[in-house]
């Protein structure tokens, strides 16, 4: 597997495009499409909220269809608690696209972020579309991964080859989520983390589907920038055989090769996702080891990620080991703390529940004030680890979100 | 029932002590005593963390005697994460304030508050024991309520009298905590929050068990201000049957008017603790209606209580109700979105899914400015309700907990 520069046009016949449609306040870009020049097989991953938005329904409902070809996304608006009209105007939002470019409907997924409670602008969407898709192009990738983003700074891309058999597969992808992000998605059946994936590998739909469930798990549902689950979330990928490797119908090499560069292009984009979280300075990787499970290692990861206090001290640059002790703990997962080491890097913090004797509190600190921090936990009780990624806890976080709906 | 003025020793027979031992680095009150002239029924309610502080592990333990006399408890040091000298500590602690009282260790009840993984330093302790024993007096019940604070900015006291049969029954308290404040406390088997409540009610050490257990379940485990949840949460309850009551033995209506009034005061001293939450600027209550269950309304209504953006909203004064609707959905309880109403203290924004058409943003945020926040949801779905209370989210938190350590 390689890097290569790109994203959601990288892989062979997709073509995407970015403009101004008149929905954010600001007047920046905020509608964005990404087509397929042949059918693809697609799967996609939502929020489990109870409160879904409207083009979260649409896009499930779609999903059930074999085939699919477009995806059109609008930001500065989530088209969420707008009841029956918004379920309406997401189906409008398809429709519009569908037509434009000769598909049936159900081909094309929709997807929006921004505010909630507020009306989509749908007379602003259709008005813009012909111009959408007139301007698709394999050239648009960025500015697609440019007109998705809300309170993002900054554009997030990524993409990789990798080869199966002779032939050579491109994955690229774009994301956009820096509030309001703590996804936990469910493939198939249903994060304001939005993600777009394209391939141009030969896959079935069922075999996408599971590619897609083994990759979130440790990428996007390992993210946190608040600990607000989202009522938006959503993570689509589509495949268009285009590459002509052998079709992976099962779970043989070709599918395990697949599904590591997946994962690895998602934990990627994650990883832009918390560096690039609401006010943050840092990013905060979290690395469980020696848990019982995967599941185990998962769950206390996570819950330490979503630790305020821990955030606000790595922030400050305070080595206050004590609140991941305590996060630990607060997982619900079993473990035995007099067996648990800590390490804030390379400083070793915590040893078999107690202060490490070679604690350098000095060094601890000078190392939280970088601007990577990982720490790790090793829980001694088994043989699974796992990631997580966060962002500090700053005042900027405060400031940002005390003022966005006004 | 009528509130009175007072606090944990408000009960007859009851006295109290705070004194500065040396242990906080301020040099302020760190070191209080509760005592009961005669032996009392006892029942404590314990941190669910799995990392429980050394002080939590000897009190769970004592409770299994049958009498208590006294509640021994430092602030400025969690006794947290020190291995088996912490247990060695907290029993030499107890240990301490039992000879000086000429009771069996098993009689005295112990607690720690502070930070976590530094050495207690129990020859401080045992040196100020006899002062703090030699001034345990009716009239000191402010200073134990002073001396247990941390980052508290005012002591929490309150007491309430209740009559059952002819007797009069007095129940008084006293709590800390504004920080790693999210408790899940079980009674009898295993917050930093730390509550003590003491009456002079007869009541057996089962049945005080269960009503402490009733009680907590809607007030102290309904508060939160940051969800970070603590090592040491402890909240104890002495009954020394001083009142003369017929003993309650049984779930009678004698039971129930003690319950009720337990709770009533374990809510106002959950909602002063809310109120003086880190960097607070608000207390904020949410209440949750038409629930299938309680259970299902307290889920709800703790969700929102801790979604960060919210909390910022509300630190803003900005009435951005999405975000409430977001974090009900987040809840894991299942409920029709598009039955529930959301009022934001007077003003109705969302109505059966969607935005109120009588919504008025300007009165809405006018609200949201005021110094008392309530929020209602109204699920629409059964009939039963819960409240939980949290305080605003501002930089002032950030700045509190980005150097606590250093």
């Amino acid at each position: 597997m390689i890097i290569v520069k790109g994203g959601v046009t990288s892989a062979k016949g997709f073509s995407a495009n970015g403009i101004k449609a008149g929905i954010k306040p600001s007047g920046r870009k905020d509608l964005a499409l990404l087509y397929s020049e042949v059918p693809a097989v697609a799967a996609g991953a939502f929020t489990t909220n109870r409160c879904q938005a409207s083009p979260v329904k649409i896009s499930s409902f779609h999903l059930r269809a074999g085939t699919h070809q477009a995806i059109i996304v609008n930001s500065g608006n989530a088209n969420c608690a707008n009841g029956r009209t918004g379920e309406k105007d997401a189906l409008v939002m398809a429709a519009a696209a569908a037509e434009l470019l000769g598909l049936g409907s159900r081909m094309v997924l929709v997807a929006s972020t921004g505010i909630i409670g507020r009306k989509l602008p749908i007379e602003k969407i259709i008005k813009a579309a012909p111009a959408l898709a007139g301007g698709l192009s394999e050239k648009n990738g960025a500015s697609f991964a440019e007109t998705i983003m809300t309170t993002d700074t900054r554009k997030k891309e990524f993409a990789v080859k990798v080869k199966l058999g002779s032939a050579v597969v491109t994955i690229g992808g774009a994301c956009k989520g820096v509030g309001m992000l703590y996804p936990e998605l469910k493939t198939a059946k249903h994060a304001t983390m939005l993600a777009f994936i394209a391939t141009d590998a030969s896959i079935s739909k069922r075999m996408l589907e599971e590619s897609l469930d083994e990759a979130i798990k440790d990428s996007f549902n390992m993210v946190s920038v608040d600990g607000d689950m989202s009522t938006n979330d959503s993570c689509f990928i589509m495949a268009n055989a285009l590459a002509g490797n052998n079709r992976i119908a099962g779970r043989g090499p070709a599918y395990r090769k697949f599904t590591d560069a997946l994962r690895f292009m998602a934990q990627e984009l994650a990883k832009m996702l918390a560096e690039d979280g609401e006010g943050a300075t840092k990013l905060v990787e979290i690395e469980v080891r020696g848990a019982k499970s995967a599941i185990d290692a998962r769950k206390v990861a996570r819950k330490i990620s979503t630790s305020n206090l821990l955030k606000c001290a790595i922030f400050g640059g305070d080595p206050n080991w004590g609140r991941i002790v305590a996060a630990a703990g607060a997982s619900g997962v079993e473990f035995d703390i007099n067996r648990t080491d800590v390490y804030l890097g390379p400083v070793k913090a915590l040893s078999n529940g107690t202060i490490a004797k070679s604690f350098d509190k000095k060094k601890a600190a000078k190392f939280f004030k970088g601007k990577n921090v990982n720490i790790i936990v090793d829980l001694k009780s088994g043989k699974s680890s796992a990631k997580a990624w966060t962002c500090d806890f700053s005042k900027e976080y405060v400031a940002i979100n005390s003022e966005y709906s006004t």
